[in-house]
């Protein structure tokens, strides 16, 4: 049978995996598809780099056009990143009619409407399982496994990098900055480490997640993001003894057709299931009206994981091709965007204070929470030793981000109150 | 648009989901599809009998048949259950030019390679997403999700009879009798609860998962079952000491071309994400030979999370429909079945020994192990109080099947061990 042929843009870890899969399961890919994948052109940075595989160098090209523009080719696999250049190659590729596999959580973050409509006007598939959580197949499951319901909440660690410094953090009682310098020894960490641990890259994949959830349109905007670099040693030790464990969470949820969209630093409850998930693991929580809680974990990153995505959506659209149906299945948002306000947004919150150690101080606080309507699960006053003063931990019920702003602004102002030291969500 | 017409066998706890989901998410699913989905006709035992939810009793007929029939009705839904004359109302409806939909396991761990080749001999949609682990999209993975990879080794905790049986014996201490009974109250076992407790279901849905995974023809033959109702109160305890958990796994795993599945109460290391999964939740861990760890969780049974799957399957129905491309990615298996032999088996087993407490048993006892070349990981001798002699805790590094099968049998004849109380797999 005819080859199906592929032009991959990017030979790094991820493309290099591409290669191993292609190569190591030739049989069961054809068996499954009917003929035999085969990669037609490469484009890399540097045409004489040492490589980890072998490939043949006629292949091989500097020149990301001459594999768009190439004929021959039926699939474009992009594992290059980059957001505009990388943007300017798809549109392209789709006006000639080729199918794109891309592992680029940025570009569909931030042109993936763009993209999935030039894809449908050109009846071409667009897949990007591996953008999110790497070899957890978690866009596949919003958009086909549960169709049928209306999703509520979805919970993600997406980011590995954080969660191997959290899951450090907890299990070694370390500090944020040691974690850090190790994570990047291993290379779990860039040296330049903001979009990992500010939340930018989480918040990225979560505009992608909520968009498959509530099938609307969820822009990066949308997003409110706070990263973990101010998460202390203290805030981790004071979490474990109330029973919590700190994820950075993002949290897409919805009521009625309202929804909000955070990543942030959470305290999770050590029951709940996406507490358990550590190092540098990812995990999806997904709550539907009618299935009720469901998690999907695995690795999401690295070569294979990743790689394992990338060839699954390839075999999707080999299958498409062979049926004639491709770029008839992609999901169009259909629901107008509505964002929930402070007012809607509620969830409940751990605040630690540091405060005078006299009479009275308990009662102050706690009337400001009652001004503003908010009740609290738990309060708990203990001298520090290392501070002059006392400190109070405090977790409230569920309350709206208006409510909890207005309280914080208040606690500015008290005399009584030295420092809002931390402030999180809390889950589970 | 022309409305997608479809006949419903059955009106039980299944097909109430189904009825509540169409039609409380009638505008989100005629939005994803295209047109609306009607419900046509009604198989249900009787006419006249009190339901939780509204029908049209112009809808219900006692006679399936009528409904198969109907050349009006373009997808069966069956939500029924039984085996053998279920398969001939799928079978005459495929002929018929019918879709299915089913979340009958039995049925498709029974006749699922028959029913499929009469599906694709018909052009025609079988899905079964709901037979296995209600909620959890695992058959969609399996199938799209992990098309590119080489899947290595399933275990599944796919029963939440025994799964909340024994969370409850583990977490309270209680017996297996007294948890059954409870269980039995509560509705989450059935008043004969041999197919759950015996392991025979779970043996049903690794038959559809093993098919699926490794592409060969699994046969409810080749699954080795071992229920719970053995497990003791002890068993519990020994395995909590050691740092284990006791699940009802069903394991699917292979080398090469060769597979061996297997049901049977496991100790797994509490570190092993499956060890944390209590309840009557169910979890499908994957390992993949490029993904590596994966995991998928969520509810294994209920009407709403088992009507989500079924729905889902409907809705990727009328996708196929919409493209006439219906009965075209069948998943035929396609590789022969080589089943493991004993001397390929090879685990961890944990053992329970009742023995002489005098000098010289565990040299007696080591020498047999080493006789029949299983090594040991740890072994644990304490006097027992409510026994004459002692008690001797081994487990054993990885050992092939045959060999322990030697083992055991050699042990039957030493007259130093009074009893074998316990013999368990061990897995994490």
């Amino acid at each position: 049978m005819k080859p199906v042929k592929i032009g991959l843009l990017g030979l790094g870890t991820v493309g290099t995996g591409v290669v191993r899969i292609l190569e190591g399961h030739q049989e069961d890919l054809s068996s499954q598809v009917g003929s035999p994948i085969v990669i037609e052109k490469i484009a890399v940075k540097t045409l004489d780099k040492s490589r980890s595989i072998d490939v043949d160098p006629r292949k091989l090209t500097e020149d990301p056009w001459s594999v768009i523009r190439d004929p021959e080719i039926d699939v474009i696999v992009e594992v290059m990143g980059g957001v505009d250049q990388t943007k300017a190659y798809i549109l392209e590729a789709l006006e000639r009619g080729k199918h794109i596999v891309t592992a680029n959580k940025d570009l569909m973050a931030l042109y993936g409407s763009e993209i999935l409509a030039k894809a449908m006007e050109h009846q071409c598939d667009v897949f990007y399982e591996a953008s999110v959580a790497g070899g957890i197949p978690i866009i596949r499951t919003l958009i086909e496994g549960f169709s049928s319901d209306r999703i509520m909440k979805i919970m993600g660690i997406v980011n590995g990098t954080t969660n191997y410094i959290l899951s450090k953090m907890s299990q070694e009682g370390a500090s944020y900055e040691d974690v850090l310098k190790e994570a990047q020894q291993l290379g779990y960490a860039e040296s330049d480490p903001t979009s990992d641990v500010e939340g930018l890259d989480a918040a990225r994949k979560m505009t992608i997640l909520g968009t498959l959830g509530f099938r609307t349109n969820v822009e990066l905007n949308d997003v409110h993001v706070r990263g973990i670099s101010s998460v202390s040693r203290e805030d981790i030790l004071y979490a474990k003894r109330l029973g919590y464990e700190m994820k950075l969470l993002g949290i897409a949820e919805r009521q009625d057709d309202e929804f909000s969209i955070t990543v942030q630093p959470t305290m999770v409850k050590k029951t709940h299931p996406i507490a358990a998930v550590n190092g540098v693991y990812n995990a999806v929580y997904v709550h539907g009206e009618a299935v009720g809680e469901t998690m999907f974990y695995g690795a999401g990153a690295g070569e294979m994981p990743t790689a394992t995505s990338v060839v699954a959506d390839l075999v999707a659209v080999v299958k498409n091709l062979k049926l004639g149906v491709n770029g008839l299945k992609a999901i169009v948002p259909y629901k107008p965007k509505k964002l929930k306000t402070d007012e809607q947004i509620a969830y409940k919150n751990f605040l630690l204070l540091h405060v005078d150690d006299k009479a009275g101080v308990l009662a102050q606080i706690t009337q400001v929470f009652a001004e503003y309507e908010v009740s609290l699960e738990s309060v708990v006053q203990s001298p520090n030793t290392n501070l002059d003063g006392a400190e109070i931990m405090i977790v409230t019920h569920n309350a709206s981000k208006a409510s909890m702003n207005k309280v914080l602004a208040h606690f500015e102002s008290l005399d009584v109150i030295h420092r809002i030291k931390s402030v999180y969500r809390v889950e589970g």
